[in-house]
This record gives structure tokens, C-alpha cells and sequence, in this order.
């Protein structure tokens, strides 16, 4: 596990509109796996979220129209809500759900992501995009680059940790 | 009132960009007024949405970062919900909430209302921003334009009877 954390690759990050962010990286694990860990409440807690948050699944109903709500909590207490609801869930090749930080209530940005097999290994792609181009400079200044590498290197932890479990 | 519906104004609906729709609307009377009858959760079932429908207030925390839910009971019965979040609130000039059909869930435009003091009369433009010109579209043809001119002609009628009450 430790080789991830040390060797972790970062995922590509590109604005190819002026309202987008554009993020690949490749998993390790078959397409079913990788898909069933994005989508599972009980690993949420597992992956999701920096290193030194932990992460309560307050709600999270995997389905069209079915709505999420994660509890990010700090290590000094403090909590973050994030929430957003599923428009469409086609396991095991696409997921398209808003996305709204709780600290920037009404600010809605819609996220897809598709899950490419390549055989052992899943490319992963998720889209994000904002009404405005102001709303989408908000998220790429808010850290949002380092939690997600840190976030995508716990997840290759949490696919090692299930092959060897398998 | 029966002057309101048969003469009521149309709103004049633009649109400016291949993501918004702009409609601009006079009413007859002050700026007060037309912000109280907008953000008085009693007074909502009196004037939003179609005359057929009966409108049901499940939640209105007319504040940043409060949410709002509307039910719009049709004659037969059936239940259509609308939500959202206030992301500004600033009396009696400005409101920018998120708005969304349950019935699309996860389709989240952006609604800017303004009202214009024109000392007896106030001008109200709201912009709706899409995240695509596709669910524009779908907002054009919702039967939307109709709806609203029924909901403008209904906010006509209360802020007469208010007037005559005051």
C-alpha cells in the first residue's frame, strides 16, 4: 500500500471549455470493481475525500433521481456537506449526478463520469461542468487538484486491499 | 380582476444567449410590494403557477443557502415538485435561487430576478441560466411561456386585492 501513497499517479487534469474540468486516470482493477467501489455507501468512508478528512455517508440512493449527501469531517471537528442528486446511473459505464459544496449552497455543477474497460485495468473520465466560467475558477482554486489525487490514490489502495481480499 | 384575465400583459421572453431565457414584466405597484408577494411563503399559493393547479409551499427559507420546495397539485390529482436553493437574497432588489423540475431531477438552472423601481410601478426581470442550450430547450418547451404569463396575471390580480385591502 505504502507504493501507492509514494508512487500514486497523478490523474490528468484539462479545461478544454471555459466551463469544464476534464479529469483522467487509470485504476488498476476491472471495470466491475472500479465501478462497484464508486458506487457502494459502505466504501465511500474507505476512499472518498483527503487522507485527513472522514467521510459519513449521510445519504446516497444509486439511481436516477436518487440523491447523495456525504459529511466530510476535519480533524479538528469541523464538517463540510457536499450533496447532489443522480440523473442517470448505467453501471457499468457511466454515471452523471450534480455536484454542489454545501459551503457555496445553490452552486450546481453537473459531473459525468465514464468507466472505459481496458481489460485488468479502467480508465476512469469524469467531466465537470459549471453554469459559469467564474464557478469553475472557484473549484480549480479551491485545492481541488490535490484532494482528488490524494482521493484516487486512496481508491487504488481500496482495490488492492479488495483483490487480495478476493 | 376579470380585466387582468382577459387583458393581463404578456412578459416580453428573450434570449440573449444559447443558455438563458430573459423575460422582463411591469406590474402595477410599488417595489415593496412585488418583493413581499415574491417571498411571502402565505402568499405564494395565491399567484404561483397555472390557475388550475394548487400550490402547496413544503419549504421556503428565504435566505442564502436556504432551500425552497413547491408541490403544484394539477385538477386530477397528480404532484409535480419544484426546488431549489437561494444563493442571494437582498431585499427588495435582487434574488438569485437554483431552480429544478423533480420530474427532471438534476436539470439545475439559475434564476436572477431584479425589480426595478418605477415609483407606482415595478419592472421584474428574471434571467434563467442552463447549464446547456439543450435543457434551454426543454424549458422553452415545457409550455413554460404560457404558464407564466397565467402566474404573472395572478401575481396582477393579488397585488390589486392587496392594494384595495391596504
Amino acid at each position: 500500500m505504502t507504493s501507492y501513497q509514494q508512487h500514486a499517479p497523478s490523474a490528468a487534469v484539462t479545461t478544454a471549455t471555459d466551463r469544464e474540468i476534464h479529469i483522467e486516470r487509470i485504476f488498476n482493477a476491472s471495470r466491475d470493481r472500479v465501478f462497484a467501489a464508486w458506487t457502494d455507501p459502505t466504501l465511500i468512508p474507505e476512499w472518498w475525500g483527503p487522507r485527513n478528512t472522514t467521510t459519513i455517508v449521510d445519504k446516497m440512493d444509486v439511481r436516477a433521481g436518487g440523491d447523495y449527501r456525504f459529511v466530510s469531517r476535519n480533524s479538528d471537528g469541523s464538517e463540510s456537506g457536499f450533496r447532489g442528486t443522480y440523473r442517470e446511473v448505467s453501471p457499468p459505464e457511466r454515471i452523471v449526478q450534480t455536484f454542489e459544496w454545501e459551503g457555496m449552497p445553490g452552486h450546481v455543477c453537473v459531473e459525468t463520469a465514464t468507466f472505459e474497460d481496458l481489460g485488468d485495468r479502467t480508465k476512469v473520465v469524469t467531466t465537470s461542468l459549471f453554469h459559469t466560467t467564474e464557478e469553475r475558477h472557484g473549484m480549480l482554486g479551491s485545492g481541488m487538484e490535490g484532494g482528488m489525487n490524494e482521493t484516487y490514490a486512496r481508491l487504488d489502495e481500496l482495490l488492492e486491499r479488495l483483490a487480495g481480499a478476493a
